[in-house]
Order: C-alpha cells, then structure tokens, then sequence
C-alpha cells in the first residue's frame, strides 16, 4: 500500500485549531472539482485527513481552484481504490468505526444518527454516480443516509459528504463541552 | 420587479413529496456552478423556491451541468441584485423571517440557531468572495454562520448553504413529526 502524507504542516497551527479524529476516504470521487471542494470542506471542519485515489489529482488546475489552498493545510493520502478493503482493515484494527455514506434498505437517517463520541471515524463517500461498491458496503460497520425531499435523486456527493461531516463535528463539539 | 416563476411542476409531484416555507435568495451568488449545484440541494429538501439574479443564466451549460434537471422542478423566480432590499421587504410583509447566512460580530452560530417553526424563511446567501453586502446585512433579521476550525477562511457558498438548509429542514421535520 502506497501510503504518503503529502503535506502536513499541523506543527505550524495555532494550538487553539480543533482537529477532530476523522478520517475521510474519497478514494471513490472521480471529478476533481469534488476532491477540491471535499478537500477544503475536511480542512474548514478540522479533519485529520482525507484520502485519494492518486496524488497526482491535486497537481491539476481544476482541483486546486476548489481546493482553494486546503490541500497545504490537510494531510491528504493516496489509497488506490483496489487497496481500499485492506485499507480499511488495517483501520478497523487501529479502532475506527467504519461508516458508509450511501443509500440503502439498512441506512440510517443522518438525523437520527449519533457519531460513537470515544471512537475515531472512518466516513467513506461513495461514487458520484455509482455509490459505494457491494464489497465495501458489505464490509462497513453501518451505512448512513442523508433524508430527501425532491424529484431529483440524491445530493452532489461533496454537498452530502459536507452535511455528514457538519453533523460529525456538531456531535463531536457537543460532547467535547460536555465533558 | 421582475419575478416570473420559471417553470414548476409541482402538480405533477407525489402529494407525499414534502415542501417547506422555505426560500433561498441565491440571487448574489455569481458563479454557475454554484448556482446550479444550489439549485439541485434546493430541489432534494424540499424548498419552496430560489431567487437568482438572472434567469438566462440557467440556461447556460456549466448551470446544467450541476443541477441535474433540478431547474425543471424548483421555481426559480428572478429577483435583481438592485431590488433585493425591495422584495426583501415585500417578504417581510408576508410574515418571513430573513435570515442572512454570514460570518459578522453579531452572527448567531448555526449548531445553536433555532429557526422559527411557525415563520416561513428567506435564506439569503452571500457572494462568493465579499459576502453579503452590508446594506442587506443591516436589513436582515438575524445572521448565522457554521463553526469553522481550519486554516482556509471559509467553506464554499454552496456547501454552507447547504448545510444551512439541511439544519433548517432537520428542525422543520423535528417539528412537523412532534405536532
């Protein structure tokens, strides 16, 4: 597994910047303008990394005009796609909880959903047209589903990923007050 | 004003398909891809309508592109930039609450915002680099903003709007589910 922390440049932030313990996996996104904009959203939100198809992506125009510079700020990975049950494994290993985000008969609603507080977090984004594949939704400790309301199908899959990855951080800071 | 109500189909929707008093001003919003990613969020919770600055935009290919056909069935009503406080103030008459989505001194955080359930809402999105400018910002009812934790300065317009949207639509079904 090709494994390389591209950039991390923590050691330069303010102390007082929250990083939460998530991880995004984005080995499954194709279009660059929602690896850019997905990049900015984990860096804004504070997540601990985000990981990619392929390092090169983030060289092209295209997903540095989304990325508005978040890709200095945010260690991005490189897990290819092939690699990403082994990847995962190796995660559940280190104590991740494994969640999914796609529809499905087993989803939860994202609103009725509640983030395990004393874990960390796996959040896998699936396809933009196809989803996450059998093999991994098979393999997710549990899926969960954003509620829609319209004609049109479902959400861009940064905008859904971006309202999953609020909902984490709310419960997150919630819990962080709390104790 | 110009206001024409472009195209809705809504008699043609499942009765079950649920809108909310809800409409996004998006008519400061100033690139397409914003515009027509915002277009399909609106569409999947259920708003009741968009305003955008200029109807022929949304007959532009890169709009499409990201809308997904949602055009087809969200009213898109043209409201200018030049007459925003105008219909602004119309709405007011109407019984709306105007919300401004904007980082300000005064903005109230939107994990502790609480819309009004019984008010319907006008939902004003800033542009894309200057935000909302400050003639409507001393207009509007209250401002809101999303916790941000990282380096880069802000999300981008379309994720915090949507973020801002699914809040208001997760508290709207809270309240329809309890009464």
């Amino acid at each position: 597994m090709t494994q390389n922390d591209l950039i991390n440049k923590d050691d330069t932030l303010d102390g007082a910047k929250r990083k939460h313990d998530l991880i995004v996996v984005a080995s499954l996104l194709e279009k660059l303008p929602n690896l850019g904009g997905l990049t900015r959203t984990c860096e804004v939100f504070g997540a601990s990394a985000m990981t990619i198809h392929d390092l090169r992506m983030i060289e092209n125009f295209e997903y540095q005009t989304l990325a508005v510079t978040a890709q200095y700020w945010l260690p991005i990975v490189q897990v290819e796609r092939w690699n990403l049950i082994q990847y995962l494994k190796e995660m559940r290993s280190k104590h991740y909880q494994i969640i999914g985000l796609e529809q499905t008969t087993n989803s939860l609603p994202l609103n009725e959903f509640v983030f395990h507080p004393d874990k960390k977090t796996i959040l896998i984004i699936g396809k933009e047209r196809s989803g996450i594949p059998p093999e991994i939704i098979n393999f997710v400790d549990i899926c969960v589903e954003i509620p829609q309301f319209g004609v049109i199908r479902s959400l861009n899959a940064h905008v859904s990923a971006s309202i999953t990855i609020w909902e984490y951080v709310k419960q997150m800071n919630k819990n962080v007050q709390k104790s």
